[in-house]
């Protein structure tokens, strides 16, 4: 039987995700691994949802097995309002759905943007989940450098005033210009630097007078371990032209696979029919275990030791670099104030890519940089999670890697 | 702000689901509605699953609350084997992924072989959930119709061989033929028809000589009331041409959101990358509490009692259309010996559309038939849900309607 011939134009340019790959041959025995992106399990609150399952079970039952609305269960949507407010975002005049996680939001802004050969913008690096999401649809990447105060406005600027000259008038405008800016302000997934209020102001204004739709994604926000925070754009948008992807994956569970999105109305009832036809509707039950989670104020204390237990990690990482990496000789860490991972920049003459494979011998992995430059560059990089190892692993792994470091060094 | 012009193609003919719209006006004090398609609570094992719950918790929620494999966890992807073994389908040699239920599965068969404009073969009529998922990528419509025995075969084999005289050859014939055959082939929804054992071969034999493949849907598949079984097509398949979609929406619970999809590796590994970029993977602890659910035998009491609930409610159903319904009068009642649903066609000259607004002011809802034509047609028809409303409900409700009809009547 052929199989190939009828595969979709997207299916036929899919391939696994590298970073996948790469994990596979992380299972070694003794290995310790940077490269993942786990919370640890410690912070499951296990015994919480016992009870909160029970008194589900008990209570609700009828509502938490039954198909529920596309948009999410009533109570659970009230609290993620009352939530995101508690944080400083009035979600008032926005719309509100929940989603199986943040994935599915990044495939269903997709889904309603997206059409073969469009452009979206994305920092350079970027959240590799989120490139494979739009390549899903065709989408096409221009990537804007990112430096220690986040998207370069200076550079996205520029380019789009590039774009802006061929991109035509009316809706042919809308359809040549890019479908939305992509990015992630607080501890970026990989390089771990937070956008300033300055350039989120910069970044708003450019959004405004290109008329163009931002799409926030803040799954480390609320894991900050020291710095003071910087205000959302979805708070800081008045102009209903930011899209916010929400996540329970990174401070109470991944395995319960919830999210949820805000936007402007006229956004979401595209967002909600796109959901409609993808999955109908996500978990009543667990939208039920989450809610309740919201309720008890479980979820301020989730977070709050999830920040104590990942904060002493980072430290350790950070000493562990200091101790064994090799100083003066072009290494460059970006110290991050939060999130779940330290990024390196290696001397340009070393390939992280190739140097992989050593690593794994070596008995330490780390995420090759490259993976998450959507065009192509960042040989010299690498991601090294810290949330998932024990601090002694990582006092270990960083030695292990701080020795092939050093022997690649000319 | 502009907003439509930034949609994608698909984005612009989504339409919100005609069947949810009119879900919105039955939710009227006192109404009786046969337009759902929910199963009914008291078939909800809560008190088994709070059990359940705490022992997942207990003992696995480092892994039931962490990120899972794309394809599923391994357990439950064994106990689904074992399932479908003891149910006639040895998928020994078909892979297997867990999805977040049916509607899931519909889309991503979708996603990796549908592009705008290509054909799908569909039953007339057939379920609205698919044609959404299919509509969502461009997909059009071949729609065969079906009568007592499911499927018309000799229709299809017409079709097909004026599709096939301008397809061309090689792989511009797989694309240009229909990317697959979707059929619901027992208690199909709407109609509740089940496929003859010989419509069942001929299907695969039509497929194999126009090296087709088969979209095969069974979420009602195991909740039989009378009569015997057919073979599945996935356990007739010797080619790997047949792709089975399962759900635990109708024999366990909707709201957990959980289903599975069997094929050809080489479909499968497609299958797995596009689940990638479209959620990650599905909910660790639902997958757990299903395995439990099976594992312990639950799964196979559920279901007989499930029958049981429901066979009752069906015969209610029947006796009562057999009271109240005009006879002789040319109303067509499609006797199903399972499923949800019974199917009714009503004189030409009566537009089940057009009588909905009344059906709602007499206090009684159906789903209007025109919803599940693909091309259109139907207007003479409607689909009864007998599963959601009690006993006393499905008499007092279908005697509503029968007035409703009698007055129709010329």
């Amino acid at each position: 039987m052929e199989v190939s011939s009828r595969f979709s134009i997207s299916a036929r340019r899919m391939s696994r995700s590298i970073i996948r790959e790469l994990l596979k041959l992380t299972r070694k025995k003794g290995l310790i691994s940077f490269a993942g992106g786990l919370p640890h399990p410690s912070t499951f609150p296990s015994e919480e949802l016992t009870g909160i399952c029970s008194s589900i079970l008990k209570e609700d039952a009828a509502m938490a097995l039954q198909y529920s609305p596309t948009e999410g269960i009533p109570t659970l949507r009230e609290s993620l309002r009352s939530f995101l407010k508690k944080r400083g975002f009035d979600a008032s005049n926005k719309e509100l759905i929940v989603t199986s996680a943040s994935q599915q939001s990044l495939d269903l802004v997709s889904k309603i943007f997206v059409d073969r050969g469009d452009t979206i913008i994305t920092e350079n690096p970027s959240y590799l989940g989120a490139l494979s999401a739009f390549r899903a649809y065709g989408g096409r990447f221009i990537a804007i450098d990112i430096d220690s105060e986040g998207l370069r406005t200076d550079v996205l600027e520029k380019e789009l005033n590039e774009l802006a000259k061929t991109a035509g008038t009316g809706s042919e405008y809308y359809q040549n210009m890019p479908k939305f800016i992509y990015t992630i302000p607080d501890f970026q997934n990989p390089a771990g630097v937070v956008m300033s209020y300055e350039r989120r102001k910069k970044l708003l204004e450019i959004a405004e007078r290109f008329d163009l739709l931002i799409v926030e994604d803040v799954p480390y926000r609320w894991l900050r371990y020291s710095g003071s925070e910087v205000p959302m754009l979805s708070s800081m948008d008045e102009s209903g032209r930011v899209i916010g992807l929400f996540t329970f994956s990174k401070i109470f569970s991944p395995g319960i696979r919830l999210g949820w999105l805000t936007a402007d109305e006229r956004i979401m009832d595209k967002i909600v029919q796109a959901k409609q036809a993808t999955d109908l509707c996500t978990s009543a039950f667990t939208q039920a275990i989450a809610d309740k989670f919201i309720r008890s104020g479980l979820i301020d204390r989730r977070i709050e030791e999830n920040i104590s237990i990942y904060r002493k990690k980072l430290e350790v990482m950070l000493d562990s670099l200091e101790q064994y990496l090799p100083q003066d000789e072009g290494i460059e860490i970006y110290k991050t104030e939060g999130g779940l991972f330290l990024w390196l920049k290696l001397p340009e003459y070393i390939d992280t890519d190739e140097m992989f494979t050593e690593a794994i011998d070596r008995n330490v992995a780390y995420v090759i940089g490259s993976a998450f430059f959507p065009n192509g560059g960042g040989h010299n990089t690498m991601r090294l999670n810290f949330s998932f190892p024990s601090e002694e692993e990582i006092e270990e792994g960083i030695k292990r890697l701080g020795g092939l470091i050093r022997d690649r060094l000319s």
